[in-house]
């Protein structure tokens, strides 16, 4: 941030007295802009034993595969958000069952939510930020085209608690970017 | 925000193409400034069956009691925030022992976290956002005096859940300001 999005003029970046972070705070009104991490929030969608994922349309990694997911919008809940992104997605409608992952990855600000998720009536397609979309059982998950580490991660997690039917909550983090 | 953070000049408020959603847009380099939700990380910090409660000594709700939170910072994960408010307000080094509360709360675009935690060597102090700070059993917990719906709701799944020692995780929303 260069200008003050209240006045328009300079800011410049020092700590607020009291305050023990550098801020961007407006040399004319005085105004401390704070900026903080966002959450990315999505599912894992399940239909008989099969995980949807989609491959992605945009950049970045455009052509990998990844769970739906997005950032949270203001006015809506974590919950809402996942089931928003994964009919965008992946034009999915999903029951919802319960956070699953919560991973921080503090290098980009972001802490991604993965809820667990039941297609309601099995049917999906592609929205405009997917290439295609497509159920996937276990075996014939593409591990080397996941596109991000925190889906790989959740994934992962996902199909080892399956083996006994038991679905933890996983809080984590990812500290810098892992190759996949 | 009325003026673009990267040039300085006004921001109009319309939905970029395939977009849903009005955002503020630069009408000069056209950068488009989203704002998503923040979160708010606390702890329940438990020492010999008592909670410990900070009164608060900065608006909003002056003089009320709180759990120990407040907006998660860039470059931290959650756990981090959690535990770096504890000691900011109270004063407290805290063992976290999991993620208990996720409350979203769309009026005010926020959503709170609040991991279950213990008390590492039983001292703690009032910080400079805290008038005092005071561990309570559960029959004296000032429930009339408590500064936000959030801590109020999670306080009472704790001593709920205390009665079974099973603490699961509890994902909900609060929908608009409630009296407390
Ligand atoms: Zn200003
Ligand atoms: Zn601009």
């Amino acid at each position: 941030m260069k200008y003050c999005g209240e006045c328009g003029n300079p800011v410049e970046q020092r700590v607020p007295q009291g305050d023990n972070r550098t801020r961007d705070i407006c040399t004319v009104c005085e105004v401390i802009h704070y900026t903080n991490p966002r959450i990315v929030a999505g599912t894992i969608p399940v239909w008989k034993n099969q995980v949807l994922l989609c491959r992605r349309a945009i950049e970045p990694r455009y052509g990998y595969w990844t769970l739906p997911a997005g950032f949270m919008e203001n006015a809506e809940s974590t919950t809402e958000a996942a089931i928003r992104e994964t009919w965008e997605e992946a034009m999915a409608r999903v029951s919802v069952q319960g956070l699953y992952t919560m991973i921080s990855v503090p290098h980009i600000d972001q802490v991604h939510l993965f809820f667990r998720a039941v297609l309601v009536d099995g049917t999906f397609g592609a929205g405009p930020e997917s290439l295609e979309t497509r159920l996937f059982t276990e075996a014939d998950i593409p591990w080397d085209e996941i596109s991000f580490p925190t889906v790989k991660r959740t994934l992962e997690l996902y199909f080892e608690d399956r083996k006994q039917a038991d679905y933890p909550l996983h809080v984590s983090d990812i500290r810098r970017p892992l190759k996949t």
